[in-house]
């Protein structure tokens, strides 16, 4: 089942190298479809500038770019960016960050690019958890990759999985396999403030709830697991503000600490909606500890994917957390290659599930994106699935 | 530079593993043109159900397709096919070949497909060398890839050459490089008999012009190689009425059974029209023996490809002849992975500049068969590129 949804995905450095084709070619096919003469793209990576894995990023997602054929070069909405800066990275190669150059036209439409490069398309990895700045605002003439709405600011999880549901159901029915063997439970709480100890009672109802329509499936498969529900903010990433429980009880005795550590999440955003999720404890280990696959598209294409392991983390907990590291995906198990003559809980067929599952993802992804477009009636997180 | 471009690939066995997620990808990309809700594909193979390279070619292509999601069945041309027969396979996998069924509709139109399949989508893996069958004539609802006019029973290689030099003008005007470096200078004899001895002056002729036009270049270029002229057959294929001069009386004095083995080609047809091509020696040697790269497309991307090697052929003469073998082009020189850091002449930059000139050349067959399709006035073979 799929926990998390990123559309600013920051481990292509994490793939393996055998994956680049295949990421190049899919990125050809996509770039072709939004400027059908593009020559520049212009790339928005985060601001956190110091963090070397995630420069290992961008260089990666760049060169894949750059292999298309397409001018890429990388516009910073950082402030202190003030002229064009070069990047040394850890493996000798670096990276150019120039100011970002908006242009206001006379008919009220403004265009971004840099000095002397004008972008055909706009390809954000910068998850605006800070909000939309006004630099990225108006931008129409331009097509901006995903839209400003699918940035943190705007994004909430729970429209997510509600869209979610509406796939999964669809696909269920195609395939006549119960839902929820796809697809967690979840539910939503939505006036939660952790410090001021608000919400409490929601949380805590919502995880019984949880827990026991979790153990009810248990019961019917015959699975010998104990029942957890990962609680997160509903608009949260970097695996901040994320906790694992297995009682209710344990949302409304929070210490203090516990409670600072859920109430705010990247870029010093208040949390005041929580994602309540089933928890889905991996089987997949490596080198003796817990790992979770985690699968990378580029537009509609599974394109590769990797593990996260955690040493110190147990298969019941988020393993995004700090001590986490990623291993590539071997070719063998590259998410698009099933194997017919092999059990279905072989590698390559447990991966290529995990990938038709990431495109399952990626489709309820625009729908959600769709149903929550500015201007358009929002539709209800339907979270009784 | 291209010396041939082939429709009906019969090698895809002979790419590395390594391709294939690419080649699924691609022929995904390719598929849902054709048929946004395409579930069944007819795959019509050559008739010599008995090579078994051949057959191992269609297994891996048919895996290919099936992997897209398709449902993929054989249909056979051959008449001694009058019910589904299972072919076995080196490998211990097998082939089911079934008999294709027609059905004439009240209004004239016709559907091509098995007992019980009704394909969208029909992909020839025939390259009709005997003639178009009436099968396959008049279908006009399924989509037939390639259309039938690209079948060596219409298919001539000097209009695809002719559509070759316009694309490489245009692209070595963008790139202001000399279109001859990726360009073979040829000519075409249309009234040749090898048997009555009739167009051997026109050959002379033009092998005497070409190897004049090739020994300008070379000594522009500052090129120490012997000049020399292929020719072939202008329908022609597998390898077949193949022969490479340096000389125009060569052409001229062919004893009786050089002169049958020009005279037909492939189903026994007669050979009335003659390419004469500059000969292109091949920089490539594998193993100590000659060799030349045969780069792999589905649709519009490079899916990979393999070197041809012949032990005891020069790498001024043909390799495609019995003796020769294939060797998968290894992960590193994929076709799609320039290295911006390496020389021009290493590898992945040369297998780069490879699978760049061979979608030049899949640009020239699609302007070659818009400018042949029947009904169309067609555009004369433009020999003096």
């Amino acid at each position: 089942s799929p926990v998390d949804m990123n559309l600013f995905p920051g481990g292509f450095n994490n793939l393996s190298d055998e994956m680049l084709p295949l990421a190049i070619q899919a990125a050809m096919a996509a770039i072709e479809k939004y400027c059908a003469d593009a020559r520049n793209l212009l790339l928005i990576p985060e601001n956190h500038s110091r963090n070397s894995f995630y420069l290992m990023n961008v260089l990666r997602l760049a060169g894949i770019l750059r292999q298309t054929g397409l001018e890429v070069r990388l516009g910073s909405l950082n402030p202190e960016i003030t002229q064009a800066t070069p990047l040394e990275l850890a493996n000798g190669q670096s990276l150019l960050l120039e100011p970002l150059i908006r242009q206001e036209n006379a008919n009220g439409s403004a265009r971004l690019g840099l000095a002397d490069f004008d972008p055909c398309a706009i390809l954000l990895n910068n998850d605006l958890s800070a909000g939309i700045p006004e630099l990225l605002q108006g931008i129409d003439q331009q097509v901006l990759l995903p839209p400003l709405h699918a940035g943190w600011a705007v994004r909430r999880k729970s429209n997510h999985f509600a869209a979610f549901n509406q796939v999964v159901e669809d696909f269920a029915q195609l395939l006549h396999i119960d839902p929820w063997l796809i697809n967690p439970y979840f539910g939503l709480c939505e006036n939660v403030n952790f410090h001021e100890r608000t919400g409490e009672q929601c949380m805590a109802e919502q995880v019984d709830l949880l827990l026991g329509r979790i153990r009810s499936k248990y019961k019917a498969y015959g699975i010998s697991e104990e029942a957890f529900v990962i609680v997160k903010a509903d608009a949260g990433t970097y695996g901040m503000g994320v906790m694992s429980v297995n009682d209710a009880s344990q949302v409304k005795n929070l210490n203090r600490k516990q409670r600072n550590k859920m109430a705010v999440v990247k870029e010093g955003l208040e949390v005041s909606q929580v994602l309540l999720q089933e928890g889905v404890p991996t089987i997949e280990q490596l080198e003796g500890s817990s790992a979770e696959p985690v699968v990378y598209m580029i537009d509609r294409y599974v394109v590769g994917g990797f593990y996260r392991v955690h040493q110190s983390r147990s298969r019941q907990e988020s393993l995004n957390a700090p001590g986490m590291h990623f291993v590539p995906l071997p070719f063998e198990t590259s998410c698009i290659l099933p194997d017919g003559k092999a059990p279905p809980e072989a590698a390559p067929n447990r991966f290529y599930a995990y990938g038709v599952v990431a495109r399952l993802a990626l489709l309820a992804a625009s729908i959600e994106l769709e149903q929550t477009e500015p201007g358009e009636r929002p539709s209800p997180a339907q979270a009784d699935a």
